[in-house]
């Protein structure tokens, strides 16, 4: 099942993000929960225009969550956009069709939200994912380039 | 000089979306201008996470135009990113600075409000905007993929 995050949620969420050969890298998943990932939490809370899901299993352990966000934007005549970022499934799940499905999931809700594309960018260091969005529909037509601040 | 864009600039903003031969088979750039851009700048101008950006010359003419989106999120603890869509120069102005000079407007922005990254994505089909970005420090470290909703 997949429904909106809650702040209860976080400390598994941050345990998802961290529990990958990138993401371990860049995470800091203690018990005492970084005070930067809770301010982040509630800038998505506040902001009707993310909406951070988790799939949970049937004794409500969450064993995948995604970030959504609905951008609206001028180009192809002011079309909506929804983004998908920070995709995470349960080692303990994965390969099972869990992750299409929360995809399938956050694309409907995309359509609901009036959005005429989905987008997402895929560490080039991950094919195995990029291959994934590609049997998903995604086309990968574009560079994704990042420049980093810090 | 860069500004905030108003809705008088509107009409501008879209002419100069669709001056380019990806986006001249997307945009509508008619007199009698698309309901579907008003209700775009619209959720634009409503959401305090979006920033719709344009440059004007010294007789205060629209040269180039930008959206910057700063988006909430958990990953890299808690990190705000900023992303850049919609990017345009006047075909009379290219060349000559601008498009680096608005860029680095642009990332200044996504600093001052605290984001840890700048992301956008360019179409593989428009080599030498991503060697552009590349001349500007981003790096194409990701794939940028699409799905079609329409």
């Amino acid at each position: 099942m997949f429904r909106n995050a809650s702040s209860t949620d976080l400390p598994a969420i941050i345990t998802l993000l961290a529990d990958d050969p990138i993401g371990a890298t860049r995470e800091v998943a203690s018990k005492e929960m970084d005070q930067a990932y809770l301010e982040a939490f509630a800038a998505i809370e506040a902001d009707p225009n993310q909406l951070l899901a988790v799939a949970v299993d049937d004794d409500g352990k969450v064993i995948g969550c995604l970030q959504l966000s609905f951008i609206p934007g001028l180009s192809r005549k002011g079309m909506w956009r929804g983004q998908i970022e920070s995709v995470r499934i349960a080692a303990s799940h994965r390969g099972g069709g869990l992750g299409a499905a929360m995809i399938e999931w956050a694309v409907e809700q995309a359509k609901e939200k009036g959005c005429g594309l989905v987008q997402l960018t895929s560490d080039k260091r991950r094919p195995d994912a990029i291959r994934f969005y590609e049997r998903q529909g995604f086309v990968a037509s574009h560079e994704g380039l990042k420049l980093d601040l810090s």
